[in-house]
């Protein structure tokens, strides 16, 4: 790869914020922009298939930060083991990808269910069926708490202190949790649950968030700078909290995604060292 | 008014539900439905004035349980001092209409600011300087914790744990807090706050959560049973917390506003009935 900016030595591009490259592209996209790591979705992963995506990014001599996503563990039932067998073709392929972090989109409450206590319990005993399984592939589990506005239909987790009570009943090694800015800015606990994370910290990762609220709320995403998020006291707190891996930049955001891929990287670049490293 | 059903004896009609009909209207509309309380707007009280209003809801033998609203707070300078005079009015006002508790959504960053903990900062300035102004009149100011998706824009109080932090500085009698199923039903610390709060407790509103957002996600408030939130717990917590107060219905819904008024409470009635108290 090119010689890169030390300043990005750990930054890392979310394929989701250049969704319209397949792994080849973004791979090369990252090499020609200097960006060292790569956070891969499981969906483009599938298109060519684990063995040639992880040639591709080795290769190129990236890093995988993480792949997205596992999760969605709050139905019962046949609906529940099939998910589990999801979850560990999941685990398989991110230790096939080479790297230790698998994020987990926990799921919302199953179709017609207000029972919220219990698609909570059901996500725990997933979680301890996984967990195992995991650490025996060199694989962590990454619990993401999700805005709260995602707690109906997509994640019943909802703040750091709720995913950090469910982590720390398994060992270290095999759940983690994620630092996402956007899901857990506005939470006044925030800071103390960062130091609390110390080592489950898996994954860091940054955008901002826009208002107004776009109609799909899951594309509020916004690259950093245009929205309400002061990011750099986020980074010095995970590294406080002794986190030294990558800073993931995952947006979804249909301007975002109309625009240039190898723009969209400059700018990622630009306003990662201006806000998150040096804001 | 008319002989009411001894189920409705603490069910309040929030005037927003019925955002076409005037106070008076209201007023009206609720006599004919047999619903003992209403909770009052600021800008359709100003239509007729508050004598006006207070004599409507006073001949119609009915209850203030609520004036929404004061708040927006954030702003320093002389936008601060406006908002402070501002919120003198509404706690006269709230005094004139008959009614303790003046509802405070208390504002989100002030425009193109990124500093939270200084707009939260201005916040728990400006209720230390209302709230003895607001005690001396009979008038309580209750912090609405918002849901996290209004942190930016409309309350940077997004918990009601972090409500009754602010809260408990001041004496009960002048500062509480609303507990409104729509904001804080997500949160995994809910029903240890609402113990918490006891007393603090100065008004319970219920609606339910909507999926999916509408585009003005400020209209995401339906009518219980429509969306995903289980009442019933929510009101045995206010009442084992010692609450006794009235159970106020609000709801923001382009479709509900869309429906003949006398409709929207027939339907509140049931959905009160059914899921709130017996649910």
């Amino acid at each position: 790869m090119t010689t890169s900016d030390p300043r990005l030595a750990t930054l890392s591009l979310n394929q989701m914020t250049t969704r319209s490259w397949s792994v080849p592209e973004a791979v090369a996209g990252c090499v020609r922009a200097g960006i060292p790591a790569i956070g891969l979705w499981r969906e483009p992963v599938a298109e060519i298939g684990v063995a040639a995506a992880a040639k591709a990014v080795a290769d190129a001599g990236l890093r995988v930060s993480s792949l997205c996503r596992g999760g969605f563990l709050t139905a019962s039932g046949d609906a529940g083991r099939a998910a589990l067998d999801d979850n560990r073709r999941a685990i398989d392929e991110a230790a096939g990808l080479g790297t230790d972090c698998l994020v987990l989109v926990v799921g919302g409450l199953p179709g017609g269910s207000r029972d919220l206590p219990g698609a909570r319990q059901r996500v725990a005993d997933a979680v301890a069926e996984l967990a195992p399984y995991a650490g025996e592939r060199g694989v962590r589990l990454a619990l993401e708490p999700l805005h709260p506005m995602y707690c109906a239909d997509r994640a019943v987790l909802s703040t750091l202190g709720q995913a950090l009570d469910l982590a720390e009943r398994f060992p270290v090694e095999q759940v983690g949790v994620v630092v996402d800015t956007f899901h857990i800015w506005w939470d006044p606990d925030v800071w103390a649950q960062i130091a609390r994370a110390g080592a489950r910290i898996a994954s860091f990762q940054v955008c901002d968030f826009l208002t107004p609220l776009p109609a799909d709320v899951l594309l509020g995403r916004g690259m950093m700078g245009d929205g309400h998020i002061e990011f750099a006291p986020f980074r010095r707190a995970v590294e406080a909290a002794g986190y030294t891996g990558d800073t993931e930049v995952e947006i979804f955001n249909a301007d975002v995604w109309a625009t240039d891929p190898d723009q969209v990287l400059a700018t990622m670049k630009q306003r990662y060292v201006d806000l998150v490293l040096e804001g």
